[in-house]
């Protein structure tokens, strides 16, 4: 059954985004169908599957008859667990009242546009970023205002003038997702205290976007709202998706000022009623039960990195950082490029796909090139291909970049 | 941590509204850990666990390593199952392409609001009725136009008037819950017969709450969609909840006309991703397994409906039709109340709450009394007690009656 009426649609529908990474997925989907092989780089995804004791807890909870509705904040326990879990990692004062459940990472993004912008607000937004920042800021009539980064000697930095230069009377609100997706890049404690100095002095509220707040390979994570004056103004957007291997559950939360929080859960009675109510039990498994499932993701993800870095760095016209952070890397292939004469991304990606099998999404599938961009960056996922086929495909690329 | 700032939210929260239901399960569970005896007939919910082949199947894909992300449209074998199961039951050509899969039934609100309603729209939907429509509607610009029902001789009908006095250039939208949310009626064919030429000759596109299509005692359920030149103009909120027992899983679908169910899945990729990946294999297996289970839900709850009426209707002051569809039933009330001198219904419910636990929730947790309504009505779920409690909950509000 197909509709008969034309201009059906509502006319925000013309201003809502999506990820265009996924038509990079089909794309190499349909390759592969062909009996093609492809090195799957594109994907955001974790071939690693969920440890086996939360799986369990889960289960066992369904078995008990948790199968009907749980609160629309999700389960006290887990909320009281993450409240300790993040108070304690942020060294900030948590308690249930900060934290509402969510059905993933991602509904905190639209539940704080919602619940925080009125039509015509101005946001700041990492761009290259998340591209569902810009798609539910312009969707729900706000005005979305780029932030980029640039080449630092050790990894990528915020652009800091294009923060200031496009602060004005109407900006409202701040999106910062450090350990950023897809740069990689993780601001210093310099550059995190420039960022707050800056919304407190304008009196923004910030989105914190924490998905990758503990895929690490050394080091510790700051979070911006530990920084003096900022956990009344910070939102967290909390998700067990990367850090547990739960992409495909869909279970987060979002952590910050009771008012805010309240909101967002008013929001999640009429979206959604509440969370799915037993994989909330498997969640509280990952947070205080044996820590060895979380350990091992990131011991899988380490050699991955290690690997790609170094391959990718011996191909002529690729220079690539080793971020300590993600399991993303972000070369930049303006050298490869130019050399084999590719001017736009999109051509150049297909080609490398057909003739290599090699899947990656580039700087377009992150955000429109900034004014002034000169520089030419792909990026290259290594959490969901293993160690071998890594090698495998970063040596047809290499060979086919000779 | 709590919020310095003072008016903090968005502008359109002022607009939000909320299941007011959660306030009186609030109540009855403050009575109750104070050791008073609770009879909860004011849950949506059922106390019945999710049939155990369901449960088995979804942990089966969960431990074969269905934990990463889906495609954002649902997994293709449910999307399939249900364009067949539904294209069945409503007797219209259904394909995989009219199917995007939701977590939960009420995701499929604010998704057919948020595609096909421009701000100033006016919407008709049904009061009594599930608060969020309202709450959708208005929260994201529209204006809402309640239409209500009228008792008939053996259930309530749909005040028709109610609907054609409000219906002017700017009416684009019509919600329809047959199997109707709290009154437990049920269109004839000659009433739905109506609203759908209503529907085709002002253009409006429908969307067909379905969430108790298949809770029914006896005879057999007809879509407003399986009418002629419908399904080109229906959305059908699909949701396992009822049926299945799954309420607490969070799952659904929302099915109707391709171009529909495109501009949602774009929602759905915005607003969480994906729905939870694993409890999708569940839901297929309640499709297309043992069908015992869905029996047996039907089967535990068909003397708790007869028993409730049966026991309803002695008391003086109340009278009660006997649906065969949904489990609720709606008693007018207006006897008791006057008799005990009542005329407010909140003061009404929490004297019968505090004098004999008998806890319910009122014709105002669906919706503002409508102009010239006199009658007054209560809602009793009768999903989340067991029979034994209903006759003795009942017997305690006639003993309170007398």
């Amino acid at each position: 059954m197909t509709s008969t009426a034309h201009s059906l649609l509502a006319e925000r529908i013309a201003r809502l985004g999506s990820e265009t990474a996924f038509s990079v997925s089909a794309e190499a989907n349909a390759l592969a169908a062909t009996g093609r092989k492809i090195y799957p780089f594109h994907l955001g995804d974790l071939n690693i599957k969920t440890p086996q004791n939360i799986i369990d807890a889960a289960f066992r909870a369904a078995n008990a008859g948790k199968t009907g509705y749980c609160s629309y904040y999700g389960i006290p326990q887990l909320r009281e667990a993450l409240a300790e879990d993040v108070g304690r990692s942020h060294q900030i004062p948590l308690t249930i009242d900060n934290v509402a459940i969510q059905p993933g990472g991602k509904p905190s993004i639209s539940k704080f546009v919602l619940s925080l912008m009125n039509p015509g607000d101005e946001v700041l937004y990492p761009n290259p970023g998340y591209p569902i920042y810009e798609s539910q800021i312009e969707f729900h009539g706000g005005k979305a205002r780029p932030y980029g980064f640039v080449e630092g000697p050790r990894n990528f930095e915020i652009d800091f003038d294009s923060i200031t230069q496009q602060l004005n009377s109407r900006t409202r609100l701040l999106i910062y997702n450090n350990l950023h997706n897809p740069p990689s890049a993780e601001s210093s404690l310099e550059e995190m205290e420039a960022i707050a100095q800056l919304a407190i002095r304008h009196d923004l509220i910030v989105l914190a976007d924490e998905a990758y707040f503990d895929i690490r390979y050394s080091g510790t994570s700051t979070s911006i709202a530990s920084l003096p004056e900022m956990a009344q103004r910070t939102v967290i957007l909390y998700t067990f998706s990367k850090k547990f291997a739960m992409t495909g559950w869909r279970l987060g939360a979002t952590i910050g000022p009771k008012e805010i929080v309240d909101c967002v859960a008013k929001l999640n009675v009429n979206d959604e009623s509440c969370t799915n109510h037993f994989i909330q039990y498997g969640a509280l498994e990952g947070l205080q039960g044996d820590p060895a499932g979380p350990r091992s993701i990131i011991d899988t993800l380490r050699p991955r990195r290690d690997r790609i870095v170094e391959l990718l760095n011996q191909i002529e016209g690729i220079r690539c950082y080793r971020p300590e952070v993600t399991f993303y890397v972000f070369p930049n292939v303006t050298g490869l490029m130019q050399r084999k004469g590719f001017s736009q991304y999109e051509a150049f990606r297909r080609k490398v796909l057909h003739d290599t099998g090699v899947s990656f999404c580039t700087r377009l599938h992150f955000g429109r090139e900034l004014p002034g961009e000169t520089e030419k960056y792909v990026r290259f996922a290594y959490s969901g291909i293993d160690l071998d086929q890594i090698e495998e495909g970063i040596n047809r690329l290499a060979e086919w970049a000779r």
